[in-house]
Parts: C-alpha cells; sequence; structure tokens
C-alpha cells in the first residue's frame, strides 16, 4: 500500500508539475491590468486537481492525447475564472493566504479578469481537433451553466429556511462536483472512451466532488487543528450554511431547530465551541462520516464499473483516496 | 431615395424583428433566479444592431446560411452579457428606462447572469457547422478579449490626464467597435466570403463604431433634445471623459486644460452650460463633426470595396447612414 500510495503520488504530482508548468508558460503577455491581474491569480498556485484529473482520465484509456493539454488549461482557467467571481460575491479578502484580485485590483478590473479567463478557455479549446471539438464544447458549456446554477442556488439557500439534504447536495453538486465530473468525462473523451466508461468516470467525479465536500465541512468542525493547517470552526463563525449545519437541523426537534438557528446567528466568543456540542449531540459526526462514505463508495464503484484494466486505474483511485484522507 | 430609404428600413426592420422573434422563443425555461434576471433583460428590447449586422454581411454574399442565427444569436448574448457586467461596474441604476439586473436582483446574481449569458453564446456557437466554427469562435473568442480590455482601457483612462486622441479611439475601437465588425466578418464567413472581403467588412464596422461613438458624444452636448430623447449634457455632469472632453483638452493652453478640468469635476448648477461654451469656444464641434465624417467615409470606402454588385450593398449602406443621422 505504501509503495503504491508513494509510485501514485509520484504520478499525480508528475502530471501536476507539468502541468503547471506547460500552465506558466502560458502567462498572458499583454500588458493590460487585467493580465497582469490574471498572471497574479494564477501564480498563487493550487493543487490543478481538476487538468491533472482530465489527463488521468484520457490516461486510463490511452496515452495523453495532445489536445488533453489543451483542454485541462481550459478547465483550470474556467475553474480560476469561478473563484475570482466567488470572490467578489463572497467579497472574500484572502485566497490562499494572498489578497484576493478584486482587494488588489478593484472590484471592476477582477470582474472583467474573471470574463477575459473563461474567454481564454474557450481559446484553449479552440485549439483542439475538429473530431472533438463539438463533443466536449457542448459538455464544457452544460458544466459552465451548471457552476453558474450552483453558485445561484447557495446564494438562495443562504437566504432560505429549510433547506433539505436532498436540495442541498444538488446544489453542491452543481456548484463543485460537476466540474470535476466533466473534467474526467473530457478526458476519457480524448481518450477514446465509450460512452458507458465516460459516464461512470462522469458519476466517479460528480460523487467523489460531494464526498469532499463533505469531508470539508466535516473538517472545519472535527478537523485537527494542526492538521487541518487552519483555525477551527470558520464556517461556523461566518454562519454558513454547510452539511453540518443541514444534518443537525434535520436531526433536531422545531424547538431545538430554532435555538441552533439563534446560536448560529449569535457572535459570542464561545459560539464555535457550543456550535460544535450541538452538532456532537445530534450524532452529526458520526452522520457526515456516514454521509462521506456513502458518496466515497458510490464514486469507487463507478471507477470498478469502468470497463477497463484494474492496473490502470490505480492512479485515481489512489488520488481519490489521497483527498479523501486529507486533513488540511 | 426616399423610396430606396423605405426599403432598406424594411430589410431592416424585417431582419430585426425576424431576429428578435427568433431570440424571444429562444427565452431560459430553467426555474433558476438567474435565468429570470437573463429573461428580463433580453426583454428589455434593443435594436438588435449587431445580430442584424451579422445576417445583412451573410446576405451580401449568399441567402441566409441557417448557422447565422445561432451566430447572431451569440452575438447578442455577447452583448448582452457586457451590458449586464457594464452596469455593475458603472453602477448604473437604469438601461433603457428599466432597473439594471443588479439593481433589481442583487449584484451577485447579475454577475452570474452575465457570465451564464456568455457560456449560452457558446452554446449558440456550438451549433453550427464544423465546417465554420473553429473560424467563428476564434474571431468570436479574439472579439471578447479586446472588448474586456477595451472596458479595461477606459476605467484607466478615466483615472488618467493627458489621454491622447489616438490612445482613446483605440480604447473605443475595442471597447465596442470590434464586435460590431467582428460582427459584419462571422456573417461574411458564412456567407462564403473570401478573406478580403471579410477584412473589407471588418474595417467598415471597426470604423462605423468609432463613427457611431463620435456622435453619441457629440449629441450629448450639442445634441436637439427634442429629437436627442434625452436630457443633454449627462456625460458632462457625470465628468465622463469622452471625444468632446478629449478634443477640447487638445485644443487648449496648459492654463486652460486645468480650468476645463476643474470645471468637469465641478457641481455646480450651470456646469453643463459653461463646458459646452468651453467646447464650442475651442471649436469641438465642428471638430467633433469632423472626426465623425473622417471615420464615417472611412467605412463606407471598405464597404465599396468590398468586390460584390452594389445592388446588394444597398441594405448595409442604408443602415449606415440611417445610423449615422440617428439624432435619439
Amino acid at each position: 500500500m505504501c509503495a503504491l500510495h508513494i509510485c501514485t503520488m509520484l504520478t499525480f504530482k508528475e502530471l501536476s508539475q507539468t502541468f503547471a508548468e506547460k500552465f506558466r508558460q502560458q502567462q498572458f503577455s499583454n500588458t493590460s491590468a487585467l493580465y497582469e491581474a490574471a498572471n497574479y491569480f494564477l501564480d498563487l498556485g493550487g493543487k490543478r486537481i481538476r487538468p491533472v484529473m482530465c489527463l488521468m482520465a484520457n490516461e486510463l484509456f490511452d496515452d495523453i492525447n495532445p489536445d488533453a493539454w489543451h483542454v485541462a488549461t481550459a478547465i483550470e482557467l474556467f475553474h480560476n475564472f469561478t473563484l475570482v467571481h466567488d470572490d467578489i460575491m463572497d467579497k472574500a479578502a484572502l485566497r490562499r493566504g494572498q489578497p484576493t484580485v478584486h482587494e488588489k485590483y478593484g472590484a471592476s478590473t477582477a470582474l472583467l479578469c474573471g470574463d477575459m479567463m473563461l474567454v481564454t478557455a474557450y481559446e484553449y479549446l479552440n485549439k483542439i481537433d475538429n473530431k472533438y471539438l463539438h463533443k466536449i464544447m457542448n459538455l464544457f458549456n452544460r458544466t459552465g451553466k451548471e457552476v453558474c446554477e450552483g453558485q445561484q442556488l447557495d446564494m438562495d439557500f443562504e437566504q432560505q429556511n429549510g433547506v433539505q439534504l436532498d436540495e442541498y447536495i444538488r446544489m453542491i453538486g452543481l456548484k463543485t462536483s460537476v466540474l470535476l465530473a466533466a473534467s474526467l468525462q473530457m478526458g476519457a473523451i480524448l481518450g477514446g472512451a465509450s460512452l458507458g466508461n465516460q459516464q461512470h468516470l462522469y458519476e466517479f467525479g460528480k460523487n467523489l466532488g460531494i464526498a469532499f465536500q463533505v469531508q470539508d465541512d466535516y473538517l472545519d468542525a472535527f478537523g485537527d487543528p494542526e492538521k487541518f493547517g487552519k483555525q477551527i470552526g470558520g464556517d461556523i463563525r461566518a454562519n454558513k450554511k454547510t452539511f453540518l449545519v443541514i444534518g443537525a437541523l434535520a436531526a433536531s426537534t422545531p424547538a431545538q431547530q430554532q435555538e441552533l438557528q439563534q446560536l448560529l446567528q449569535d457572535d459570542s466568543a464561545d459560539k464555535v465551541e457550543k456550535v460544535i456540542s450541538v452538532f456532537k449531540s445530534r450524532g452529526v459526526d458520526d452522520w457526515a462520516r456516514e454521509l462521506k462514505q456513502q458518496f466515497m463508495n458510490k464514486a469507487m464503484q463507478h471507477l470498478e464499473d469502468t470497463a477497463v484494466i484494474s492496473k490502470r486505474k490505480e492512479p485515481l483511485q489512489n488520488l481519490a483516496e489521497y483527498l479523501m484522507q486529507r486533513e488540511s
């Protein structure tokens, strides 16, 4: 397991590094403030998980198609476009420990910078072979709209009481999972996968993304602060709706619901401590671990059902496991 | 002239109405607030000049290619995406006399609504034949980035003293003219035009767009309020940098420049009157009419140089003249 783990991590690292290098070389050279802002943001880094997933899904079926590098670049640009615009909407001051684009360059430049990144994503898509262009664009566009819908739903839900778990899962699916799912499917398409295999990889990514979000929410309250790398309870302090809140409300009586909602709107010094203790009293910690495992199992089943020999699945399998064990 | 004029206006009207009908039928049916906001904005109307120019440029060379309707839709969606985002940046309260998207639905929904419109534009592009897709996408993407660059430059210039006329023309070219130009070139491509003819139509649109902007700025100060349909001096009150300001500063001594800049930053009751009188004393009214005519002449020369029989050029010729005589 350890040897395998190391070998896979290298593969992930290799792909991630090779991608990062290519990505860096494609820096914008235009002198407009717009491109300076984009270069600044893209240089903040990130694990480049989505493009690597695209490349890995391609490799599952065949050697990397040169077009996959263009598609991977388009995916990463799209992802960064959503981050820049999300930061504006969330009024976030920091991203990866550094000032966000709108903090550094102003909201208007940030807005335009995001727009320009999105258009540039399509420039990279337009480099690929005619044979794939319609199919890839179709998936890319559908996904793009779904991500916007997910972000809108997230904002709607923040204003809304009584959001049900299935609605919340649907929102998370749109907001964060479909891009992971589509990245995998695009790689599969470029690797020449059958439609059935494409769909299994899509579902692998979709369920993995939801499991990942459950884990993220879980770690905010129950993570080890040392390993988690950031302060516990950020979501709670910001009164963010998370899987834990949805789960806790679902396990509460109407009176308890009101009490929890009151507590969440509170700003007392011991708010985080109190909310975590309510979460525990409702069994939300066990429930969230179980929920994450359910989605993780579904994801792995879809990878299992993908009709290629097991050996080729190891990089994706191990990447998934690595992401799911992460505590930072 | 009159008969011709009427016939052309009908052609414009016909195309505009047919396009508007098709466009309306493509209303978003999704229930998300995002799509409601988009439908609201698209229903505010507009003359649909860009898509009609695309269709007219196609008709210059051949019957309308069914793909031209998709491209025209993509162009109009792109244009509306820029309007929604520009309104956020300008903090504009009204558009076509109605509340802007961010006023009605909030800034975050407006931002996402614009993003979604842009992705949807690419959905329409993706409907066209493989034969044209790469070429059309290439032009569309380049234009998209240029429009973002133009908007950024416009914001930069607002903060900057001593903007020269040629820089200002370049900015206006990017911000408003390249989309007109590209709309024409895309229509020409779909009509099977040669590269030379495509380029003439591009330049026709580019110069026409600049002439149109000069006229727009001119009318704000020197238009007949009755025919202009809005209050005189809106740009002056908002201290907007326009062709008139650039021209007036260029024709001023350093002392006069300072005086004018002081006046523009002023908020006195007779500001508009005073500024217009400075414009007149520097001969800016004649200069602007001359500048508009120069660009108009260049535009018409490119239409003239387009290698198709004159008869087919009449709709575009008359549309250009109609736009240039407009006082509203």
